[in-house]
């Protein structure tokens, strides 16, 4: 008989007994604890915490764990909770423009089973990386964007999203800026890769605004997408070190590398339920 | 009215319901957890565990505590424990030979508060650094070591350690060889640096080994020591990149910083109760 | 008109004004120097220096320049040299074996034209990896190598090699021992990625090695092949940080991206003629 | 029969011939090349050369030389050229205020003789880190600043900077706006460390604007001071990692260690005069 396995994500206010609590509930219906992370935010006086318990899988219903859960402990902490089973596949999106590095990066770990989820279509507004689409199996819409159809675009969108029962989007450098109703739909839920160490260099172009200020350094930055542009949570970051010598397109070449590390990084944190994000940061759990 | 705070860190076999029962035991007896973090080594079948606590301090007794965890958990999980108060700064004595800089580094930081401990005395088989000591105001003993004289030296080095309470043991560049005697009255309690990335180049004048490879990478590690040389349990490491250009002296310097560094960081991790050594490798708690 | 772009790359014993007779060799032949550097090995009073001149393309011919360089340089200086045209793509073969992230990682930088080489097939010793070499459009050669074949198998990739007029190897994760034979033709032109921080943890496995001794770092490796296995002249390095929560997988996962980095990385170094090897170290000019 | 050593750096507009022309003329007059590197600002059509070259001290004459150098090549190629002897050390100032970790740093480093330069005296506009002075027995002045007392004090200073023959002034963590008076006189050699990774978090408290932004990184960048404020040409920078779990005085403590390392990179590198700044950012030659 196999197990079934889950992920408890909560937060509330800081209060005492909490953790006892939740662990105690767990273990009282039946669950071993596998992995307990837990923060606090000092200054918030915010309480976050991971939990993966594992149930024997002959007794355990997940609807009937959740019901309980939700009698015993979310009213006497006023907590905020999702719970997940474990092997449950989230489905992504892939939005793509031109540009193919991430995409080959993140079809690449898709097809080695690193990232742990399902991609059930790309999208673009360019027809430039079907072929790559069609390599890899995996249906590909085109849906063209201009300053006329947003409006029409967008709904387009929004079906396929809920068609193929979308969980969370990725912007694997998709060119178009994403709109309050579509971040509204996905909140914390739209992850896109902007190509250079945030908050320096919003905005287009922060390749040559890093040649033009003479960085050392360069960066690249994941986030989730909020209604103000690269200001939203920041989930990941890395950096690689560069001189007076490179040009602005040995700053891109080298950049394209921290890119798909830094994003396909991000996917896997989200894939594997791992980000909490509050207070335009985010808590990422080990 | 003040708090007082714990640690209790713990190992054993793993097993169901060792969290929520530690976590509830430390609930009902007053306490508010307010860190846990845990680890489970699958190939070892070895569950760890560190947990803060706070508890209003007008009812809490230690000595009582420890007793009741004792008598409620101990042989019911045959756990390995140990409890500390949160406050209690350890005690570390600081070996040295001639080399300066990690003994500067450790005292300018042990000047800002930054390490979180005592340095009762700071002992040298040579003379050289006698005048930093006194610039710092530690007591400074001077044990000279020879052939003839190992056992003798290594009974005062003992005695000292002794009649100070000394903790645990900072090798910051020592140049000799620990004994037995000495490892087993300090096991995982002596912390050395050793000035490359192990375990490569174990051994004496690993940067003149490195130069001769022709690495691009050096490193530093930090490790306890045991009675093999050089392959104690590895606490913290750190690495640069060097070049064709750099000459035996180059990487030295360069060396320098990453020893500084490692051995710090190292020396902070021990002093926070935040390390657990088992089965020659280490758990590193966040 | 367009320019002709060579690169020299000599190294000899160290002695007065080379830098100076070669630059105004170059000056009198109608060049301009547009990239200069120069390296010595003090200890083995041995002088490098890499440079790249632009001369009228009407005026010149690379068999006339190389004609009057050795009649004026090469003996007066007991030069080693070397002198290419810098458009001249080099012809690069792949060997790979099951592991496909390298294989991908190559073929989508080439696609993006970052690498400056053409690669003329992709040869294996399994049919795996096929489909990519189809999806590339590149041809693929299946040669399986056995206990009982080593030799004639050889010899098919010697003939391959000839009759694509190859410049260099790169083995993409390619899981077979190098003979002799095959390296005394391609001397510092085979580029093998090794998965570790190497000198620790030559051989097989190193991963495991890694987790077993508690490493906190894991690194890669990429180097030109020699008789003794894992010991050849070191072109490039990486490294990341890893923690004891890591498995033996994850430090897979992980030390695949160091892959990648490692031996792309090396391969535009090569490609551009940037790597000098000697005394089984390598100069690597910017 | 000792060596002189020189350090020839140049920039001009981009010419053929320069190189030829120039090593030529060193070869002529005596000299060994030991060391070229040059680079090519192709958007700006600039120059840069920096040249070791060895003299038989016997015959070698400073003074001739460069009114030699003068009249052959300045005008011809119309250069902005610097001439130095390479073990003529400079006078640095050292500017603290009440941070210490900066100065211990560069002290520590400065007493194993890496800095490769003399400290004639340490400056403050308060009185707390006097006995770090006395103890490495540096003369300490003490030159307050307040509201009222600028233009004063400034004038202080200068007359120390003048009386010493200061060459150029650190500011390790001195709190104090440089005034544009003293920017005009020492151009490109007064070094300030940001403890933050610039072009990002400008300005007072980085540390708390980082940790209010969420960020993964954080960095410290040293750079020359310019009228605008922390706007000045990049020297080097460095960043660390950093997570959820780290508030604002892990930041500052970590931090410390960057600041540092990147404060005491950028003052080798200007005292061995490997950095030429024009168009508000540097070339760094290896």
């Amino acid at each position: 008989m196999e197990n079934s396995k889950i992920i408890i994500l909560i937060n509330c206010a800081d209060q005492p007994n909490i953790i006892a609590t939740v662990t105690t509930f767990v273990a009282k219906n039946g669950g071993n604890i596998v992995y307990i992370d837990q923060h606090v935010d000092r200054e918030q006086n915010t309480f976050f915490m991971r939990l993966e318990g594992e149930f024997n899988s002959a007794d355990f219903s997940m609807a009937k764990f959740k019901a309980v859960f939700k009698d015993t402990l979310v009213n006497k902490f006023n907590l905020k909770w999702r719970i997940y089973a474990s092997d449950a596949k989230q489905k992504m999106a892939v939005f793509v423009s031109k540009y193919d590095h991430c995409l080959y990066d993140l079809l690449g770990r898709y097809n080695s089973g690193e990232l742990g989820l399902e991609i059930p279509f790309i999208l673009s507004n360019h027809n430039d990386l079907k072929p790559i689409a069609n390599n890899f199996k995996i249906p590909f819409y085109h849906i063209p964007v201009t300053k006329n159809n947003k409006a029409e675009a967008e709904e387009r969108q929004l079906q396929l999203l809920e068609k193929y029962n979308i969980d969370f989007i990725v912007l694997a450098r998709y060119m178009q800026i994403i709109s309050g109703k579509l971040i509204d739909k996905y909140p914390s839920k739209i992850i896109n890769i902007h190509h250079s160490f945030l908050p320096a260099f919003v905005g287009a172009k922060p390749y040559h605004s890093a040649y033009k200020r003479g960085v050392k350094i360069i960066g690249a930055t994941s986030h989730y997408v909020t209604e103000e542009l690269d200001a939203g949570p920041i989930i990941e970051q890395d950096v690689a070190h560069v001189s007076h010598d490179h040009s602005v397109k040995d700053l891109i070449a080298k950049g394209r590398d921290l890119e798909k590390i830094v994003l396909s990084s991000a996917v896997k944190l989200h894939a594997k339920r791992k980000v909490m994000a509050y207070n335009n940061k985010t808590v990422i759990f080990s």
